[in-house]
């Protein structure tokens, strides 16, 4: 087995870096109408919900433990990373903590809400052009000239051993999982819940979820090497990220299966969450409950199903068919 | 002071009683962008989240407690209830894990949502015509039918103790409220609510929060006596229900405040809570977040919000200018 980028104590050193800040473990809920409505006697279904973390996303761990880990000298000229997404948000969150400066590269016309997110926890915005080449361009000025440290998204071995503290935490309430779903984007959560998950629960089967449109691990593991979508498109708008050099090797080894969904599929799957489990799941988090809902499950099975986040845009409303309220 | 329908005995009987079925305690979350807007150092907001209880809002709990409280002879013919929201719901769940009989008495026309959840669990429905004596008729027909027992929404000694179970362990994580603002319908989970402040945080200033269409509790403590809305109309639909005889004692001797909020108020907090929350807050329950964001606070002060339920109707997202999405 190639040697993975973390090992399981580097997950419970980031859990013990970050638990003061981030208070208690997020709740884990039944879903108690999906086990109804399967009809398998003894099926329990736990639902980890990260999107209500202090900034919707499981996003907030990496980021916390990386820049907790910066030693002082680092740290005091600030943090910095391109991010469209939650990412940003939890950076900025994490950098006033630890109170430095964070500078978030956004691409233009990037959703408003994520950009009162990062601007909410005092995070500084620099417009770049919506591209790789131009948020990366944008990065290595502000880090040259701030003399910053760039926070990777998810390609990053803090970055992945604070993701895992969402695995470990579920495991101390819910010991014994069959399965666990978990979704795909760069690849962090899942990379960081299947090192935990071989370490504490190793017969739990772990499934990986990606949205068809933007399959690029289920491709890279048909190859054998890491192989980009040609052209991303989904609504899963988090998961478009392409599964990184790090965290491909661990899914290869660690995740025992990855499937795809459709974009009706997980739209479907965010209005069934508002009215079963009365939470907001995103879609890039929505993708795991559309492929929990066409897996043949069996009677007395535990499943985990990890909500990553819960930060929809209103804009993502009014592409449902749902033009935004009075709230305005 | 008059006797009081409930001492907070009653309430700690009732939470030994139901607490085996509901499992954990509901979660009890931070409002973090609530207090970053509000700039007031020290401050901090707690929202007790009986959404994320197993029917979706806290009348599991008073409905449980009063189906475990009867005597077998009673309970094996079964309960019964009139209601188009989620007692009816909830009572069904309730009779489920006894293992007896529900039947909800439905008005034509009522959610087709909230009908689902009452099959969901196993409720028999009798359809009447929707009318509070066409309501009335049709649960005494059932009850004398069926020899069941009938078991009102709030006005009742067990369901204010079930119901005053919220408030109990809200305090067991949070034993200094400064403020606490409950929704008023009926009045049951306020007047339980009372109770337990008053015995366990005597300080805590407690304030009831009702739709401007359907505020017949501040109509009636103007008077002096209750006094019903004389036309009630209000998106808040759990909250049109007219204040009893047993609740509105408790409001008057033990709330220290009642305000009212506009619907226009209440569906932007519906909006605000899918975004800051990420969670559904029915328009009931959003009434409460309303009076918060104009109450006058001060530094320091811990405030503690109960977000009473998360059912929200497809209807309603329309009603909003939200027309339902592919997942129908």
């Amino acid at each position: 087995m190639a040697e993975m980028a973390i090992d399981y104590v580097d997950v419970q050193l980031a859990r013990s870096r970050i638990r003061r800040y981030l208070g208690d473990p997020t709740p884990i809920l039944r879903w108690r109408a999906f086990e109804e409505r399967a009809g398998l006697p003894g099926l329990k279904v736990y639902v980890k919900c990260e999107n209500l973390g202090p900034t919707g996303s499981f996003k907030i761990r990496g980021a916390l433990n990386a820049v907790l880990a910066l030693p002082d000298h680092l740290a005091r000229k600030g943090v910095a990373t391109h991010s469209s997404g939650n990412h940003g948000a939890a950076l900025a969150y994490a950098a006033r903590i630890r109170d430095i400066p964070a500078v978030i590269v956004v691409p233009v016309g990037a959703s408003p809400r994520k950009i009162d997110l990062i601007r909410q926890w005092g995070g500084r915005i620099v417009e770049c052009e919506p591209t790789q080449e131009g948020r990366e361009t944008a990065l290595s000025r502000v880090v040259l000239e701030q003399g910053c440290v760039a926070i990777p998204p998810y390609d990053d071995a803090p970055v992945i051993a604070g993701q895992g503290t969402v695995m470990d935490e579920f495991l101390d309430e819910v010991p014994a999982l069959d399965y666990l779903l978990v979704p795909i984007g760069g690849g962090g959560l899942i990379s960081g819940s299947a090192i935990v998950a071989r370490a504490r629960c190793p017969q739990v089967r772990l499934i990986g979820v990606e949205p068809r449109g933007a399959n690029d691990t289920l491709r890279s593991l048909a190859r054998g090497v890491r192989t980009p979508h040609p052209a991303p498109a989904t609504i899963a708008d988090g998961l478009k990220a392409f599964v990184g050099a790090l965290t491909f090797p661990i899914i290869q080894q660690m995740v025992d299966q990855v499937v795809d969904v459709t974009d009706e599929e997980i739209a479907r799957m965010v209005l069934l969450g508002l009215e079963e489990l009365r939470m907001v799941i995103e879609p890039s988090s929505a993708t795991v409950f559309a492929a929990l809902a066409s897996l043949s499950l069996e009677s007395a099975c535990t499943v985990g199903v990890i909500l990553s986040g819960g930060n929809v845009d209103r804009a993502f409303w009014e592409r449902l068919g749902v033009p935004s309220g009075p709230g305005k």
